[in-house]
């Protein structure tokens, strides 16, 4: 077993840093669009390997949240990558229903800096 | 002056949330690579703006950090998204010298989950 495996199989990351969480972008396996940043508990990045699915962990909330598990939208996970510090990870995903953001958006990112301003974005 | 606005033309983003920071994704504007994750407290962000060059807080160094500074390896922000909560942006960069990470590697994430090991990726 070498030191980028923890007993348990799952790589070991660094949730130390900030405070028992990773940051977790998730993108369009297809489009590279960035859909969403979250973040992830110890629990979150285990349920996520276990299932396929993308789990994060909401602060707001304070659990475990499936994504998708109101809307439907789910999220299949096809690859993870992880950063250099081991405190990031790089979900490529299928965004089922073809919506991410709670305001009915594609991508959370649907909004744009202009000339100090934000400017929605046409085709998000 | 609408909302999305602060006095000083900045939008107003949402900096309480994470403790003084906002999530920054670092995607490649040409060839959609997510090529890093890091941090912004208001000075980051507020340079960023003011220059068109990518600044993130170091938590470990707990200081201002030109991305690049002593590499060379800067990134000209072409555009700046911002997420719905207003706690994460995504820039979208033409990363100068085409390596973004110490390792040398182009992207921080040059390693993929496979069962339960983290295996590099080869054309990182």
């Amino acid at each position: 077993m070498s030191d980028l495996e923890a007993p348990g199989g799952a790589p070991t990351l660094d949730f130390e840093k900030l405070g028992g969480i990773i940051t977790a972008v998730a993108q369009d396996a297809d489009t590279r669009e960035v859909r969403m940043v979250g973040f992830m508990d110890r629990e979150a990045w285990e349920r996520t390997l276990a299932t396929g699915y993308a789990h994060y962990h909401s602060r707001s909330r304070g659990r475990l949240w499936k994504k998708g598990e109101s809307s439907g939208n789910v999220q299949e996970v096809r690859e993870i990558r992880v950063d250099c510090d081991r405190d990031a990870v790089l979900l490529l995903v299928r965004q089922v229903g073809d919506v991410t953001c709670h305001t009915g958006t594609r991508t959370c990112f649907y909004r744009r800096v202009e000339d100090g301003r934000l400017v929605r974005v046409e085709d998000a």
